[in-house]
């Protein structure tokens, strides 16, 4: 294990988190807030800490898988500790404990809070809370691969270990090259929706943090009814984006390259687009159909896309929607959006593959002899793949069984606990019950909150980052 | 597809019903009740069915794996018609599906009951229903091949598609040898079981039906309250015959050839031991721990054994247990006991198989050259069982959030409606909730009964015998 070439990079993530942190020390300027000096205060600490680090030259380059998935997961947890500081040093969010959990859940994008009363806290730590989730949304690995000139080995290793999907990391040639063009698209779709939600009158404020919260696809809001009061025009433009967000960035590239052609006939977002069309019509049917047929609609597609991109942002209390509309969105949970976008779950990719296999074992069975050839997206589905599915897909299921069984310690009702480890491992953030769009997670134990960061963290890394932190074999020499 | 013969196996599946029939009609005599006569009936449409089938001579024999397949299906099914109809004409259950839902329940050993009030059904039906569950148990067909003498290939492809478990069916080097010695061993621990449940001091008719109930790992009772109206001794008894039924008969088979060292050597024994043991302390500190201790152990070692054997039998409600208990014994549900026993859920050796394989990814990512061997019970795993662990695995689920789309139609609760699923789909019985112990599925719409039936059937053939029942390319020539 590499160890010093790992602290150099965490050394960098820690600083660059220093430097996203000026612009929270705007908005305190401007509202002319005291829990401004808490992120002076956690500026310091982090380039005290993150500076020593970056000077400390590595030893050696050596840098193999192993050493990007521990960068990765030890970069993330690191980006948590100090990201948690302003709140909790300003005192606005006096248990530690609440406070990491508010900053993971930001920066994995998850959106699960632990508060009761957001518009009691400061602007300044509003917008850092809604930061987090446009940093982690592209990841910040990424953004250091942008500006920080690399070999390659490392720079696939990080990439691979920090992007969401089974297969992306291929985008372009150079990996410098793929960074800054992920984060000028990136860039340039926020925008667009800052300046969509101006139009429709909204404040700045609530124009760049609602938007980060979409572009990240997080969910935190900056009021307690999450998007419940802002306009259709608001709430139809940030549907609009929490939809965009969710497609795969290949997409984007493509059009970006004009291969118009090829950008459509990609075939995760052809699934992605049915389902979420069906899942549409089945909740608008089911809250009353023909009776207010706009409304229904109008609310089946918001929280659609919001839970399918697994921003969690809510326009109604869907907690109190009948039994079916909100089993169709547990599924969504579980589902997610493309892979390569900014939305957690195990990503509509993986599951369509998966079905394709049952499709395969069928035709199997039935002419023991017949070969069928698993394609997507025009491709040949390699065997080293479809294990690498099948092991996600069980290890997914695994961990979220293991989380349960730890969180129903607490002895919420069975729906709180259970949708409770969805909404966190899947980065939706609200579930229903006690943690429904309109609850918080801040009646759990500490042990549970912790349990629940890492599964959002596992959620948000694709699971094997962190768990081969924590396993032995890592550490062998 | 050779219909005839698929035919010709039909008529003897419903004249050997027709012969277990006979049971409940002497029970009939022996109460004087009047519902005997809906088995004269039935076993007279049963033969004038039955017997012009089994005359029908088949063209050929030709019995390929989707031949084998689509018997036991349509077996299964047909079994569930016939089955059903003394109940029915009887008008002890007056409403179709229910009489229906109950007798697959039954057959398929899951034990889910649609009646509110048991105790007022006649003596000759409750004996029916039980004893549904023992021919379930191991299997109709099975049975056939015990009697009938067949060639090699269709009777491997039947044993197959019926047995539960990855890997059955080699159990003795002929079919019929086997299909003998299993039932043989059946019948040995029923017959023990009701010898000392009768030395409890229990009545021969409770003693025969609560062992049927055992055996076969069903659950159907003869009392509203399940098993709690038994003494300590009984109940204790029951949860030692459920956790035997529920252990793979490969081990018996050794224990009869005298073969104990490879007996005790069984892997999937050893971690079937491990998980009901671990179960057992966690849920009784749960309960309690040292304030009722020999009260806590022994209701949560009924409760563990009932669960992980898919039976179903209850002493307490333990709907009303810490959420942390109920979800050990939802966890419990979808693990099951061993293959080859005749438990439901996706038994404990492919859950042991699929853990293994993220053990095997870790360390694929750790050092990518290393090539790990996946063993159990001492041999290589074959890529082939792997995929179609896998694929299992993926099809399970799949199944599983489809019917609760369909069942959370009725608006039921959302545990209700996911524990009523998993309850059915994994041959338990009952669930939390609503169809918690001292519940019954008796509210459900006739949809989500059939989409019920239909997922008791899935569990109990495995999945695929179903599937590809429905699926159009079995029947394209």
């Amino acid at each position: 294990m590499n160890k010093s070439f790992i602290l150099h990079i965490i050394g960098w993530i820690i600083t660059i988190e220093a430097a996203f942190m000026v612009l929270p020390c705007i908005v305190a300027l401007i509202y002319r807030e005291q829990s401004g000096f808490a992120f002076l205060a956690t500026i310091g600490i982090c380039l005290l800490t993150g500076i020593p680090l970056i000077l400390r030259k590595p030893k050696n380059k050596v840098f193999f898988a192993k050493e990007g998935f521990v960068t990765v997961a030890l970069g993330w947890i690191f980006m948590g500790i100090f990201g948690s500081l302003p709140s909790y040093i300003s005192g606005e969010i006096p248990h530690y404990p609440d406070a990491l959990f508010e900053v993971i859940s930001g920066f994995t994008t998850t959106g699960s809070s632990i508060l009761s009363d957001i518009e009691s806290l400061s602007h300044c730590i509003l917008f850092w809370r809604s930061f987090t989730h446009w940093i982690g949304g592209m990841g910040i690995l990424v953004f250091i691969l942008a500006i920080l000139p690399m070999a390659g080995g490392e720079s696939m290793h990080i990439l691979r270990a920090e992007s969401p999907g089974p297969s992306v990391g291929k985008l372009a040639p150079r990996m410098r090259t793929t960074a800054i063009l992920l984060y000028s698209i990136y860039l340039f779709m926020t925008i667009i929706q800052v300046i969509l939600l101006l139009l429709g009158g909204m404040s700045l404020f609530d124009s760049l943090t609602i938007t980060f919260g979409t572009a990240g696809t997080g969910g935190f809001s900056v009021k307690n009814d999450s998007i419940a009061s802002y306009s259709h025009y608001v709430q139809t433009v940030i549907s609009i984006f929490m939809f965009l967000f969710g497609i795969n960035f290949n997409v984007y590239f493509l059009l970006l390259y004009k291969k118009f052609k090829e950008a459509f006939k990609c075939e995760e977002l052809k699934w992605y687009c049915i389902i979420v069309s069906t899942s549409i019509v089945l909740i608008s049917f089911n809250l009353g159909g023909f009776k207010n047929f706009f409304g229904s609609i109008h609310h089946a597609a918001f929280q659609v896309t919001s839970i399918i991109s697994t921003t969690g942002y809510a326009t109604v209390d869907f907690n109190k929607w009948p039994t079916f509309s909100k089993f169709i969105l547990l599924i969504l949970m579980f589902t997610g959006a493309c892979a390569g976008s900014t939305a957690g779950g195990m990503k509509v990719s993986r599951i369509i593959i998966l079905i394709k296999t049952i499709g395969k074992e069928m035709s199997y069975l039935i002419h023991k002899r017949s070969i069928k050839i698993l394609k997507f997206e025009g491709k040949r589905i390699e065997h080293e793949t479809l294990r690498s599915i099948n092991v996600f897909f069980v290890t997914y299921i695994a961990i979220f069984a293991i989380s349960i069984l730890l969180v129903s310690l607490d002895n919420f009702d069975f729906t709180s606990s259970f949708t409770a480890v969805a909404a966190t491992l899947n980065n939706v953030g609200p579930g229903f019950e006690v943690v429904g769009p309109m609850g918080n997670f801040g009646g759990f134990s500490d042990l549970s909150k912790f349990v629940m960061m890492f599964d959002m963290l596992v959620g948000r890394l694709e699971i094997f980052p962190m768990l081969l932190l924590f396993a032995p074999g890592t550490w062998k020499k």
